[in-house]
This record gives C-alpha cells, structure tokens and sequence, in this order.
C-alpha cells in the first residue's frame, strides 16, 4: 500500500490587529486576534515542494490588515465572513477557508460622568469569539458561522450541591449541600443563519449565560451548563446548536479546626490542578420528517 | 577569607484565598493570592541543617488561611499588616516579614437591574495589589505598606506624539506628531502613614491614574507617567512615593499602499516584543532641614 | 422541535502525576499529567440534575493515582490502556473512555561519568504524548492509540527556500533562496494495532522525524512536513496515520545597511505573532478492495 | 513640599534574536532575548516632555542587532559588555547602561552518530543569564557581571529529610524522614573580575550546582542551597556572590490506603500552588582590614 496526503490546510495565526474609527472627535477601538486557514488544491505543496498553488501566509495578514480598511471591522462575524469569502472565492486553488476572531473589550476612560473621546481601557475578562467558515463555490457554497465566549469566570457562593453520585472502590469524595461553584466558561453557538444582528445577539446570549448561571439552583455543574445552553435556544431562534466548556474551578473549604477555628463556608483555598472539565452540547431536536 | 550566608529569606508563594462573608443572604467575596516571606534568625538552617529556629512554610499558608478567618479579610492593607505583625511578633526568630497580596475583582451578576445576591462575574484586567514589611520590635519596630495595581492596560488612539528626540548613528525612527500609545500599567505607591482609609484611596488613586493618562496631552511616555504620578502626589497627602512602570504596548500603522488603500491612523499591527519599557519614581521633595 | 442534549463529556484533566520506582538503590522517573475523560449514560445528569450515573471526577483522579500503583507507569500507552479500558469496563453507564497523557522527560545527573542513583535533571524541550481512546463492550470494543510529542523545536541555518509561489494583489512577500527556518513541532500518530513496543517506536520516530527535518532540503514547510510524516510511515508499519502541526516561527534577516553593516544570513529578529501554522495528515492509501 | 523626580530608567525589552554563524558549513547558532535599559539626564524628558536627551528604545534594539554582527556574540556577557559600555561612553546623557540577556541553548541533530551541520533542536530546560551593568565615566566607570541561569529543573527522589522545625499553633507538618525534593532553580552570581573564560566558568558552576544537589544529604530545601552556594564559591575564584532562588515544587505521597494499596515513596501529587520559596545568597568574608 502507498503513502498518501490526507487532510491539510494553513494560514496565518494570530495577526494582531487594532482598527480605530476615528471619523469623528469620539473614536472607536475594534481589537482582535485574527487566524486564517485554508483548505484546497494543496497537494504538490507537500508532494513535490510546488509552491504553484501556495498564496503565502504573509500574503493572507496582508489580507487580514487591508480588509480592516476595506470593508471594515464592525461586528466581527461580518469581518470574518468577508475574509474567508474572499479566500474561496477570488483565490483559485482555495475550496474552503476558516477565518476565527477574537475581540478584546474596551471601554471609555471615565471622565466627569462621561466617557472620553479618544482614551480606553481594557474590560471585563472575557473574549468574544468567532470562527466563520466558507466552502464550496456558487450555489453549493456552505457558511457556517460559530460565535462564542471565552474566559467568562463566574463563581456562585452557595445554590450549588453535589450528592446522590455513583461511587465505586476509588470513590472518597463527601457529599456536600452547599459548595462554591466556580468556572471558566468557555462558549461556543452556531448560527442557523447569516442575516444576524450580531452584536445584539451576542449581549442577549451573554446576559441570558450568566442570568441562568446565577438563579439555577445547582445539582451539578453538567445541570447547570445544560439550562444555560437551552435558555440560550429558547430566547434565540438564530442560534442552532450551543456548546459549553467549563473547567471546575476547585474551591476546597479549609479545615480550621486544628487551629481551633470554625469555618461554616467562609474560608477557601482555590485549586489549581487537577480540575474537573465538563463539556456538553445543547441543540435543536431534528426535525422528524 | 572564608565563605559566609549573606541575605535570605523564605516563605510560602501565592496561597490562593477566597474568603466568603455569608452573615446576610447578600454574600460579599474576596479572592486572593497571598506569599509570605520572613527573615530572622536562620543561619543555623542554613549552616547546619538545623531546623529547629524554621517556622515551616506549610504553617505559613495555615497562618493565612486562619487569619482569613480570624481577622477577616476587609482591606487587603489591614490583612497583610495582620499578618506580618503576627510573624513578627509572635514567631521568636523572626526579625522581619513581608506579606505581599494580590486582590482579583469581582462584581455581582447583574438580574433585573440589580446584582444578584450570591453570584458573582470576574471583572476587570488589573490586580489589586499591597507589600507590607514589617521589621523589627517594640518602639523600634517600622511598618511599609506599599499598595498599587498592576495589568490595567489602557490606549489613546490620539493624542500622542514622539518627536525632537536624541538621533545617534543607530537610529532609524521617523518622527510621530500622532500615534497610539498603549500600555499595561503596574503601579506601586508607598504610603507614608497606617491610617488611611485603604479601599477608597485605591479607588481615587486609580481614577486619578486613569484621568491622567487621558487628558494628558503626551509628548512622551516618560511625561505621562510622571504626570500621573505628581497628580496621584499631589491629590493623596497619605502618599510619599509612586512609582510606575510602564511596558510601551507598540502599534505598528500598517503600510497599506501596496493595496492601493489609505491608512490615517486606522489600521494598527500590534507588536509583543520587543517592547519600551519605562519606569520611574515620583515622590516628595526632602525635607531641607 | 424541541431542545435535546447533545454530545457530551466529563473528565479530570491534568492529574499531575510523579511515580518513582525505587525497588532498587537506582530509582526510576515518571512525571506524568493525565486527563481522563467519559461518555456515556450521562442525560439525566444535564437534564434532570440526576447524579446517580455520575462517576466523580474526583474518583477519577483517585483512579488515576491507584493504578499509578496497581499496574505501575512504565509505557504511557499501557497505563492510559488500562486506565481507559477500566472505566469502560467496570463503571456501569460509562461508554467510552479517553486518557490522555503527557510526559515530561528527566535525565539522571552526571556525575564522574556515571548517572546518579536518585538525582535528577529534567531535560529536553519536548513532551511525550499519548491519547487512548476505548468505546464499547466486549467484542464489539474499539480501542485506538495515539501518540505522539509536542514543543519539539528545531530549526535550520540554511537548506530552506520559499518561492514560485502563487500572487495575488495582497503579495508583498519576497522569494527567497536561502532563510531560516524553524518550527515547534506537534506530531501525533494513530497505531494501527496495540502490540507495539512503545518505547522504541517513539525514540524511532523521534529520530526519523529530526532526521528527515534535517536532512531534507526544504522548498516549504509543507513539503518538509510531507517528507517527515513519510519517513514514519515508511519505516514504522505499527503507525497507521500520522499529523504534523508546525508553527513557522518567523526568523526576519535584519536590515543591517542603515548602519552600513552587511547581512549576509547573519542576525535575524525572532518574531512572536503572527505565524504561519501548517498541519497536515499522512497516511497509508486505503485498501481498494 | 514640592513633588520630584526620582529614580527612573528606560529601555527596550526582550528583542529576541538569533546570529548565526556560517563562515563554513557547519553553523553555529546564538539564540538571545536582550533587554537594555538606560539611566542618565532625563528629568526633562519626564518633567517637560522634551526628548532632546532621550535616545529612542528603538535605536536600542537597532543597536543589539548591530552590535550582533560587529562585535559579534560569543559570549553573552562579552556581547552585554560591549553594548553597556557603549551606551555610556557613547550617549552622552546615559550615566548608567543595564544589558541583560537570556541564552537559549541549541545542539546538533544527531545523524549517524555526529552531529548535522546546520540542523538544530532545543536542547535543556534551563536559560543561560547575564546582567551587566556599567556606569560612570572614565576612571571612574564601574562594570558589574551578574551572570546565571533559570528554569534548571531538578528532583530528588530520596535522601531529603525535613524536621525538628520551629512549631507554632498553625503548624500541622508532620516531620519526614524521606521526602521528594524537586525544585526549579534560578541562579545568579557576581563575578569580581572581568577577564573570565565566561563559557567554561559557566559549564563548571552549573556542573557544581548540580553534583552539589545531587550528593548532599538534604536536611532543608535552605541547607541544600547554601551548600551548593558554597561549593561554587570554593571551586570558583572568580566568583565573589552567589544567591539561589528555589520554590519548593511539593509532591504530596498520595494516600493510596482507601484503595487497599500502599504507597512506600512511589506515588506523588504534584501540586502547582502554593510553594515555599526560599532565597539565599553566599558569599566571601569581608576582608577585615
């Protein structure tokens, strides 16, 4: 049996690239992260080192930098799709290409009750994220668009229990009543369509995360990544599918009582490793038909 | 000559905390990561091997998390100063400590208008942070609490020029009437008094930093910080000293004419390394007598 | 339609593991991180909040370090098969296992000539790797074997050329005949059956790989990827498929001239990001019949 | 009182570099992380903005790449010298010039039993380190040599006891006879003189550090390190100060007992946070006249 080329693709990871807006006095930051990748007609790059059908990775930043100016960088899904659109479509050995975002937050310096024109700092912890991709030609052409979040850390001091578990012979663990529950969501949803509102669409979804995350009493952290995956589906008809990693951020209550001390769920040491890691996708029942 | 121990220390390094405080249904949190280092009486440990003057860094951490609950943990300033006192005055060989706290913050996840009662979102890039030394006894005894913040990174896309500097036969640099000027601030203040009200100084500190940085019309990175430093000297009688460091975040304008594209100040290829990195100490005159 | 869960799974992951075999006055290593993660039976603990087919993740991390003990950590592969194979077989509602690990490299410290008994040096850059993954029961049972390495960083002086490579209007980049390349590899390779002496497949594989890099005069870095993978196939017939992931680490001649010093292929700047990122599969051509 | 400038110093961070050597086909490799940072005449630049004084971190990093190819880099601290003093005898407003670089190292690909002559792979964990500092002019000019290393992991599996240590009312250690002992050290020392054989003065102390690690019997993480101080201090006259730096990588022996299982030192928890830390400098006796 002979050797053969599988599955490839390349790109251009992690261009660092800043747009401001500044068409008026009060100024606008977009800030990203921003990784092509590119699926095609690729293999006399790796078979015989024929660079024929190879556009350069430099060639894709140069891309990512002239589309900032070119079409702009309004919502980062309508960037991303105008990327890898123009990969498949205008680059001829190109069938498919990837284009994911992140988005840094900024917001204002407060000044005097308002926000200045033209001075930011960084907010919140959190990532938006897209991840567009786009295959095919013409009619056939396939878009999928798959926004998300990530580094959203978020931590309830009570409402969460963890009991009534299997045990086997390697099982220790109490069961507890009233535990912290801590994590670091990571988020990803796929559109089931392209004419979104995305911006809106991504502050009803991150609000709608972590409203649930808050007032559902916890049996579990795979109980409460489930009700937040399908409050996003039942409040948002755009979103298809939704998939949820959340790291247990391990808060472990200290025994004080050697040093004579009580501790009713005040004092924690937080765990680094090992941690629990629980994933799970909520989505759309198919339609039976 | 013979071959002596000179300076040592040892402790126990970021001991991560949360304290809860659940006395109401509104419950309050405070996450921190604590290091403990003590010098003293601790030759022999070295010399000899003899541990017997060693108070063990596992102790060190058990002292911490106790005095969580002890002693509470309100302002990181009031905690570390607990602490450290308590190494020295109650540990026998132990001549001086230092007690260094890094606070993350935390808001209430927002419900309805409100903030929920007990679930919390991470907030913010930057770090709280305090180093308070205590050394020595009775009357002798001196006390440095140095507080600050590190990781608030904060951009102008305006208001910022570089220029008329020193040209020597390694420069290259053109001139800038007009640039971005990012940074990742990490500030550290020493204050010259205990009884401050440490949490809304931080508070005033921190929004003089950043009102600073934004009005300030910048002809250089060393000219911002020392104006943000005097202002700081300036509205904070409590203060002796700050000093600023200061990484220069580049953001490169992208040449876009090879596309046929204009870029005024628009589209900015930000840069890791290397980086300027600016420092520099800002305090009260001496007292000429 | 109605929403339903989706894929899901659970885990532990990175159990930071140390095993010492001290039977004899010469002791052995092991450093190991493992992430042990199911599928299986697990809807009612989403939808329901019904732990009773939960397996902690904190029994896991017990499993882990038992069989640390029980079957010992010789070859990373036969402790992840066991570990993966017992949750399948012995936990009720589990269905398929995956046990991933990672394992740092130590060397005994030289001394006279010799290697010390019980004192140790880690060493090498690289991380050895395996990913087990067992689904099923009995004769129906599915096992694969994926091992593999990563941050093996390697670089070429010269033998490397980039051009003839394909234009389009966002092309800048210059052909060039001679450059610096270098790489932080990332290889994975999936065994066609499990009766493999481990150890000697990876130190062969290891050896095939940094020899084809080496030796192989590279027209691009997908043809040295192509090239490698090959080699493997060719001389490992255990090895059914293998996957390459390289980061093209950009090392840029500096323009020297400014300061009228020439640049023959002499001083070079080590960027960060962007970087190109190349990945591509090799395998054994499919079976016609 | 008024409000004044005090300490302050500006620089160009970690500009990564490589120089190779190709004067014959078989290459030689430098790889470096250089950071300069200047102290001189800038309270202008601070107070007024003016940068008539300030030489651009931009001319500095041109300057390491210049100073890459005329004076090439064979030894960091000769290369760290050259550029230190030029910054002081050559700009005018520098008084004092900190050069510090970092050495990652590199060896051969082996092929055939020697090594490949331009193919290269990382080699070690640990960084090779210079600080030199001039400052002053003319007769007066001073030159320091701090140089190290960092990340020079090591462990222990037997031969390291702890007890008999201080206990207060927060000690709950239990003493041990037989621990693991893992550390990640970094290293510095002062040289007193200038004309060194920098290269084999570095391969002797690190092969001191380590033999010195290994052989002693370990009564404390402080006596091990003062003992490995001393040994450098003994062997190397060159050498005036040595201070280590140490945290105490903990490994947990697992309790295995639940399990039915006994643990004789074989199974270890390794845990990433907290760490004792443990700093300690050795030196040569003041000459008492």
């Amino acid at each position: 049996m002979g050797i053969v080329l599988g599955p490839n693709n390349y790109g251009k990871a992690e261009t660092r690239l800043v747009r401001i807006y500044r068409d008026t006095a009060r100024h606008e930051i977009r800030d990203l992260s921003v990784t092509t990748s590119l699926r095609g007609d690729f293999a006399a790059a790796h078979v015989a080192g024929d660079q024929s059908n190879t556009l350069p990775t430099d060639s894709q930043k140069n891309t990512v930098f002239a589309y900032a100016k070119q079409v702009g960088v309004q919502q980062i899904e309508d960037y991303a799709l105008a990327l890898a659109t123009h990969f498949v479509d205008d680059v001829g050995p190109v069938h498919g290409a990837r284009v994911e975002v992140k988005e840094y937050a900024w917001q204002r310096i407060g000044i005097d009750g308002g926000g200045h024109d033209h001075s930011f700092v960084r907010s919140g912890q959190e990532v938006r994220t897209t991840a567009v991709t786009v295959a095919g030609a013409g009619t056939e052409q396939t878009v999928v668009v798959e926004s998300g979040l990530a580094d959203l850390v978020v931590l309830k001091s009570t409402g969460s229990e963890f009991n009534n578990f299997l045990r086997d012979r390697y099982t220790t663990l109490a069961e507890t009543h009233d535990r912290v529950m801590a994590t670091s969501l990571a988020v990803r949803w796929v559109y089931g369509e392209t004419g979104v509102d995305w911006g809106a669409s991504y502050d009803a979804i991150r609000q709608t995360l972590l409203e649930t995350y808050a007032t559902v009493h916890s049996l579990a952290l795979q109980q409460t990544l489930y009700e937040m995956g399908k409050a996003v589906l039942e409040r948002q008809p755009a979103v298809a599918e939704i998939t949820l990693t959340a790291p247990n951020i391990h808060h472990f209550a200290v025994d004080l009582e050697p040093f004579g001390l009580e501790n009713p769920g005040e004092v924690f040491y937080v765990a680094d490793r090992p941690y629990g890691l629980i994933e799970a996708t909520v989505r759309r029942e198919a339609d039976p038909t």
